[in-house]
């Protein structure tokens, strides 16, 4: 594991970070739409202005020993990848800022008139591996909707995300908005994840994007609601009145465009009746494109050559250029494997027949359900929501890409004129 | 403590319990509107035809020993009281079924089409403390959304609670959905308690409402999201702009008009400006009405004969007859109060100041905030929300009162024509 940790005394505790955040919060969800949107022109210009500084910090954590070829790839800044993050703060301070949009609005028989109101949650805590620039995404995103952020990344990327942190600060301050809203948690240590998990009352959710492991801690030990963005074991069901051609591009896609993406699918399922012709094509494309395969008994009967797959590879989230097949007799038998092995992400059919996609995407137990598309669509950005803090695929809204608009709670305005309760 | 312990060997684990509570939520949650429609007439017929029989039941319930008045009160149930569970099963009957409602839709750019959908959270789990009837509104809330409901009552309502239970069962046979759409846990002994908190992965949501006891153990000890409803210590802020014949009616509603409930008033905030004047009018008309009060030193100073309030004063939940009084310096002091003492669950101003008023109501942190109306108007029925199975503080949507439109989640579709993520 790389080290990364800079123990030292003068570390502020939890509570106190985390009031300064809340102190901020307080702030930032009261202050004109304009000063946060300017808050995010100057991050992005100091992206711009600091790209040297930034690419120097980044190489300071490339520089520490024993980190895989897998994690340097992650974890490394160019000047391109900064530019991009820069654009997507730029778009974030173009959209409509969601505090205080009015969600409904109505009157009752006795004069009062309600609205339901968006309102930040508060305080978010961020609990991240991985690459850095995911903090700069955090940060922005809690600044466009009125939060403040407390930041823990990952120990691999601290001088990166240190020198990240730094410019979010100075974007907030150049705004007249408080640096505190985006707090880093400067101890990169492990023991810091803990501390964040206990600040129930101080921290209002906890956002934890990275590994099973981490993820799982987090959910075990928090004392605060937590919006989890795991593994995304997809889907995509090619049901027998599919258009075969569509089928054959949007497999392709949704396997191989980016293997490792959370969105990217996993598992192909295909009818019975269209299996024996439709499926040698379709694995003939992936193949070509150096794809293996993993392949239930029934594929097997069709293409013998295939690896066996077993229970645990249609458990597998491969993140890979391996693609899980299983030829299915109808769309309730898709289903009934979906509901067995989907880590709840996304899902989708691929066929002709309305009537069937209604069917499927009813009854899928997942946030995101695609129909004729491919499954790599799955992203806060491609939805148009303004680029996202992760997917969430717990049951609780916000579920699905959380963009800025999710990042919001609510609360009742009541209005009357005197009215008594009788 | 009651007995009501009807433990046996007969009684189906939890997981047994909530797998048929699963399956059951999957036909309910896809079935047509009409049906659950059907569902709520029965269970509305059943309440009337059956009131001997329940009324019965509840006889076996008050008979039991060790029960106090106060606990009797809550627990008795009377045709008056049957017949208006009736009346709020067929409001709920004749309300827009919120099962799959489009609650946003969109295009991309490149074509795909996107649509938020809601879509009901799958298994509810209810544990409630008291009146039995909080279980019938659980359920038909449930059968409205498309849920399925584990159900588990207070130990002292045992019989009531299963004799209820029996109606709802049968509304739902009558109308062709499964019994097991609503799942009493038939043994009320505390150990089922834990058995359901654990029950992750079956049992998506838990709603509890009771006393805090109840819910700090199930907060602390729950592995899935918890709805809690728990303590209303709501404040009434009388600004120095306030109508006082105004002030004077809408207070004494917010105290006394049903003192026991969450949504009454504990504590009234009052400008200094204004206080000279109009506290003593205050006081009189609640103590007329054998309101009693604990006042800070500022109050006393204009009413010597109050009993001077404590800090645990303030942060105490009457739910009696009884006032806390503080005199502020303003709109900020009265916010500082509140974000000290404050249950996040109702607080109201009264001012002719609309300016006032909106900075008000922007920084309460509470789920609900009035505006020159009680605070006694916190209720579901009341916003017009179709009843609630309670009215939430936490921070997380759902938020405030949560009735069916609020018991579901939802899920993302996106239709495409074959496009390819590039």
């Amino acid at each position: 594991m790389p080290t990364g940790t800079q123990t030292d005394a003068h570390v502020p505790p939890m509570h106190v970070l985390a009031r300064r955040a809340r102190e901020a919060a307080g702030i930032l969800a009261v202050c004109p739409a304009g000063q946060r949107t300017a808050a995010l022109r100057h991050v992005a210009a100091g992206l711009r202005d600091g790209t040297e500084t930034l690419l120097a910090a980044n190489r300071r954590d490339l520089e520490q020993a024993s980190l895989s070829p897998f994690f340097q790839e992650r974890l490394i800044l160019t000047a391109e990848r900064l530019e991009g993050v820069a654009r997507s703060v730029d778009a974030l301070a173009g959209m409509e800022d969601p505090v205080g949009q009015v969600l409904a609005a109505w009157q009752q028989p006795n004069g009062l008139k309600l609205r339901r109101v968006a309102t930040p949650l508060g305080v978010l805590g961020m609990i991240h591996e991985g690459r850095p620039t995911v903090g700069v995404d955090a940060a922005t995103l809690a600044i466009r909707s009125g939060n403040a952020l407390l930041l823990r990344g990952g120990p691999e990327s601290f001088h990166s995300t240190q020198a990240l942190h730094h410019v979010i600060q100075q974007g907030l301050a150049r705004a007249g908005l408080p640096e505190d809203a985006v707090l880093m948690v400067p101890d990169a240590g492990p023991e810091h994840v803990g501390d964040m998990l206990r600040a129930a009352g101080l921290i209002d959710v906890t956002v934890v994007r990275g590994g099973r492991a981490l993820v799982e801690r987090v959910q075990a030990e928090a004392r605060m609601p937590v919006l989890a963005h795991a593994a995304g074991l997809c889907h995509s069901y090619v049901h027998a009145a599919a258009d075969h051609e569509l089928a054959r591009r949007v497999v392709r896609n949704a396997r191989l465009r980016r293997p490792g993406i959370c969105g990217a699918t996993e598992t192909l399922l295909i009818d019975a009746a269209i299996a024996p012709g439709l499926l040698p094509q379709l694995v003939a494309d992936l193949a070509a494109e150096g794809c293996t395969f993993r392949a239930d008994e029934a594929a097997r009967s069709i293409l013998p050559e295939l690896p066996a797959a077993t229970e645990e590879d249609f458990a597998t989230e491969w993140l890979d250029k391996v693609l899980n097949i299983s030829v299915v007799e109808g769309v309730d038998a898709a289903l009934a494997h979906i509901v067995r092995f989907s880590s709840r992400h996304t899902e989708a059919i691929l066929t002709e027949d309305e009537a069937v996609a209604q069917y499927f995407m009813q009854r899928v137990p997942s946030a995101i359900v695609m129909w004729n598309t491919s499954t790599q669509f799955s992203d806060g950005g491609e939805f148009g929501l303004g680029g996202e803090i992760g997917i969430m695929s717990g049951r609780l809204p916000p579920r699905g890409p959380v963009g800025p608009a999710q990042l919001m709670t609510w609360r009742y305005e009541v209005h009357g004129t005197g009215q008594l309760r009788p």
